[in-house]
């Protein structure tokens, strides 16, 4: 496992199925380091694989998600934002049994604090993981947030195993949060698990340190990651730039300076762009490039992307820069 | 059961033990009939028996809750609150196991919208009931929430056991609702079993409406609550006045026109101002009229009862009026 499928190979009409957290983030209108001091929290969207889905919709790459909503108004509302955004919702369940799960986050510069509500979205069952959803899909994206409980880590590995067993490319966000999951020993060896099941994953410093420890050198990282299974592996540092490493094989692609005024959603940018440039058959490298610059957009974006990001405009710059470096 | 015990028997440096929810209410900011059209919400401490804990304390009363949070930012919240203003606290459970349970309320003129995240509030077991806080009370108070759900419903049937036998008024707010609880078959059970521990109970309209279903007159239901346990049962019924029961002997005390600017929270100032006015001493007609003052001063403000309230200055409105019939 873990190599990437031929691109002539993939078929489907989605270009990314994300399966994890679709939920409501309340975050702090005031600016604080603690909940117990913010006082009003305004209702967005949230969920990393939800929002990599809403990412490749704005950047015109068709996506949907497997997720677990209450029927409630939150539920509603989830389903009515993943709907504008573009995203296809067939494969979105609305459960009466559960809430939606919530999650408060401080608004700050420095590290949000936050409490998750969770509820519905770890508790997709594997029988409600759709086989024709995985056969229509070219990427299968997850995040680590539904392999911390049960049921929900046995429906993403019943999907990975589907998309495995229908070739497809397998991404996972090791995504790893000790305040989401608390048994890290546990965590260690699902991850492990799920990851040998993966084509693609795109560890951060942050992620590296929390799973590997805080001493390890990012190279050290990137090859305990190989050889858990994936081929692919992006590590991101930040203003220090990227590691894109394709079976060990290292290329440093340097980040820009950038006046960050937003760095919430950061990674699901990032993850929108690379998979969209690869599944138009660009280099891994390249790929890195246009997701670069999709990162920069929301670097220096307060809120989300713009609903509509043009594709083309974005391989016409990095075309020019091509062009100057060769000069 | 049900009779009102002797007052000059009634021991305890605690006038109101309150047993139930103590949550955060998320109100939303904006008005609107549904929490999907909801942006905004604002966090303040809300559960009813809390809510008629701080009643009591601003009476100038000692008030304590027996009820389960979580140990994150949100209980730390909710018990600082309490304690400003100066609830006793010495038996509000704070769990690492589960969650700070938490309501979002649209903000509307007509029938709020509400989304109750339970969990903290119904795993309240009944080991956790502490006998000597009990012993403490005068008046131990339960709402109907922790009925609906097991450990809670047990923790709140030792409470009025324990309060039984040591000879306490038990008094049983039926706030039923269905959203809440929705096996109403169930809920029609419990509610009879509990009220035969209880010397009082409020029912509003809606609430009897709810319980009895909406074809009944006051009378009815006030005959059937008697036959369930109470001996006291005040039927509140907003601007058509009250209907003081005592073991059937109807005493109807009429409201006056006021010009309603904020309706939430009216039942537990009737409460709060009922419980402490039939603790000094009052009689149950001057209790109840005490407690319609304290409804008025609710109603007429925006937001929670002030600080602090100087119970004599409503005895002497009270007397005033009597005065007033009397010439």
């Amino acid at each position: 496992m873990g190599a990437l499928p031929k691109l002539s190979v993939l078929k489907g009409d989605l270009d990314v199925l994300a399966i994890g957290e679709t939920l409501i983030d309340f975050i702090s209108v005031e600016e604080t380091d603690s909940l117990r001091h913010a006082c009003t929290f305004r209702k967005v969207q949230g969920g990393s694989p939800a929002n990599i889905a809403v990412n490749v919709a704005k950047l015109g790459g068709r996506a949907a998600v497997i997720s677990k909503t209450g029927i409630g108004a939150f539920g509603q509302f989830l389903k009515a934002e993943l709907q504008r955004a573009g995203v296809v919702t067939d494969y979105l369940i609305m459960d009466h049994r559960v809430h939606t799960s919530i999650v408060f986050v401080s608004r700050t510069q420095g590290t949000p604090d936050f409490e998750a509500f969770r509820s519905g979205d770890y508790r997709l069952e594997p029988q409600e993981v759709d086989e024709g959803a995985i056969k229509r899909a070219k990427v299968i994206h997850a995040s680590t947030w539904p392999l911390s409980r049960q049921p929900s880590r046995a429906a993403v590995e019943r999907a990975f195993q589907l998309a495995h067993q229908h070739g497809k490319i397998i991404s996972l966000d090791p995504n790893y949060s000790p305040q989401i999951w608390p048994d890290y020993r546990e965590a260690k060896d699902v991850l492990r698990r799920m990851l040998g099941y993966a084509t693609i994953t795109k560890p951060s410093l942050d992620d590296a340190r929390r799973i590997f420890g805080s001493d390890r050198a990012p190279e050290e990282s990137i090859a305990l990651l190989h050889e858990m299974g994936p081929k692919v592996v992006v590590f991101t540092m930040g203003a220090r730039g990227i590691l894109l490493s394709e079976e060990g094989r290292i290329t440093p692609i340097p980040a820009r300076p950038v006046q960050v005024v937003d760095a919430t959603g950061a990674g699901d940018a990032f993850w929108a762009g690379f998979l969209v440039a690869l599944l138009d058959g660009n280099s891994l490298q390249r790929s890195a490039l246009f997701a670069r610059e999709i990162v920069e957009r929301k670097l220096t974006t307060v809120g989300p992307l713009p609903d509509s990001i043009d594709r083309q405009a974005v391989y016409d710059t990095i075309n020019r820069l091509a062009n100057e470096e060769m000069a």
